[in-house]
């Protein structure tokens, strides 16, 4: 295992000092419990948002804190959940008395840690409302699931719902407004190598000279098939193909497509990756009305990429337009 | 080889159709020859900020194209140097009358061809000027270049010299800025993979399983040795102790500290490199007033790190914080 740490057991720790070092004029990090929060916190009148989830898929979550996106994120170890006091103090933190919504990615852990986090929020009077992301295509109930797996569409969901949150909108608004996207958003992802987890200190799949997992999860869970590794616009056809007619996406729609890195692929790979997805998109009479390429949501330093496509009204294109500042993603300001 | 690509020879070709449909709308792709340019170019009385350099390196040069940063960039097939009809026709497009500043990374090829292009564009009537980055403090004379290495300055001089040249500077106070940059930046990296270029169809050296190369290039060019791998820590020591020492950097001074992936590795490494960075940096009285954090000037996919420190007074860091409007990097607007 070569990798850039100390010690696998201080892996999230020394990130969050190195957060707190590099980013301690707007960030703030709590190490008792872990959680990252903006300095500004609680921003009163504004709805918090709340998301976390296993380390490991940085900048997810806690690259995406700050005006305009999260609150507060709160990392697990390495492909873990975090914790629900974690959640609690962080929610506690966030809340400036118009609630707290917490996204939640669709794992079994996840859920049933900020399920517990809300009702501790609740009896201490704080309002609390959870959006789920389930946007993964590729498989139902999975390793780590019951249902389909929240991946890329979290990233687009905690700018758009940020976004919304800076504007002042209630909780119950926001709660919609999530629904509708998770309901609006579809992806697909795939792997060229495996990754490993710090503590394991071995990859935590093999993949054959030649091969490579289509449909895979964000920890390594199995994806589809596992077949012989094909060309960039084979494998762009692969993922496209399962996300559009998953939803469906129709004729003449906006759309917002996000084509994500997994940690170890080059952007030189996602700009080819990007080139077919769109040539499929507008074959199947989609416009692309705004786009994001880049490695957001990863598998430490597994190769691959992972493909979603957002159908984006007017209105949700306003959001992501809207100011955003965080370490990750930051534009008008 | 595992790469998200169709075949060796079109990569070049498709990522700049990538770019031309993910960023149509600020940027230009030309395709005969290949460059990159901002899609307002020229912009009238501004100086026009040129660079380029081998392909593989992504973001860099045309992630960096827009806005308060390059007015255009020349791509090379991957780890070679692009051709002088490419900066001349990228030069022409951008002349906005108030000349061309030429950056540079110190490598014989570009060196000669950006010479050459030079006399070129100076026989068009165009008033050109040239600005070398040779940061990197690891080796003199390496593979590919006479003098030391272009690498990770060059990153913060396309910024820096791109908000200079938007505030309407002229061209032989852009060159003289550039040169007190240059002046004023060093740097050194670290691998723990090869790469392989896609032509090439295997890795351009071999590392064993235990161990490092401690000063390589970004293509791969030797470093000062060969060891065994390392904590983060003890790596992070051995880039910053030559870099601090070499200036010298000096007590009380301000720096941009700049921590870039190689391409393979994950963010959550860079920020583990990054904490010891900055308690290096304090340890020696400098003041880190500014940071960048991501992978901007990498090596393909090939796993490692590198370190720039860059001395900064107050106009300096007036240059960083100005707006930029890139595929890459991208604040205030």
């Amino acid at each position: 295992m070569k990798k850039l740490i100390n010690s696998p057991e201080d892996v999230v720790r020394e990130e969050l000092e190195g957060i707190q070092l590099a980013h301690g004029d707007r960030l703030r990090v709590s190490f008792d419990p872990f959680y990252i929060v903006r300095k500004d916190a609680p921003v009163k009148g504004k709805v918090g948002l709340l998301s976390g989830g296993g380390s490991g898929h940085e900048p997810m979550h806690g690259g995406f804190v700050g005006a305009g996106m999260l609150d507060a994120a709160c990392p697990g170890h390495v492909f873990t959940s975090p914790t629900p006091d974690q959640m609690f103090e962080a929610g506690k933190a966030i809340n400036g008395g118009a609630g707290v919504l917490q996204i939640v990615k669709n794992y079994t852990g996840d859920v049933m840690n900020f399920d517990l986090a809300a009702e501790m929020l609740h009896e201490e009077g704080i309002d609390v409302a959870t959006v789920l992301t389930d946007d993964d295509v590729a498989v139902k109930d999975s390793l780590y699931t019951a249902g389909r797996r929240g991946v890329g569409l979290t990233v687009l969901m905690e700018k758009l719902l940020g976004a919304a949150a800076q504007k002042g909108m209630p909780l119950s608004e926001m709660k919609a407004l999530g629904d509708q996207i998770r309901a609006s958003g579809r992806s697909m992802g795939m792997a060229l190598t495996p990754c490993t987890v710090p503590h394991l200190g071995k990859p935590s799949f093999e993949l054959g000279e030649n091969e490579m997992e289509v449909g895979i999860g964000i920890h390594g869970e199995p994806g589809r098939h596992r077949v012989p590794v094909a060309s960039a616009d084979e494998i762009t056809e692969m993922l496209m193909e399962p996300i559009l007619s998953d939803l469906p996406f129709h004729r003449g729609e906006q759309i917002i497509l996000f084509v994500n890195g997994m940690g170890g692929t080059p952007l030189i790979e996602l700009y080819i990756v990007y080139r077919k997805a769109a040539q499929i998109a507008e074959k199947h009479g989609l416009k692309i009305s705004r786009n994001l390429i880049g490695s957001y949501i990863t598998s430490l330093e597994m190769a691959g990429a992972s493909i979603t496509a957002l159908r984006a009204d007017d209105a949700l294109l306003a959001l992501w337009d809207a100011p955003v500042n965080t370490p990750a993603l930051r534009w008008g300001v």
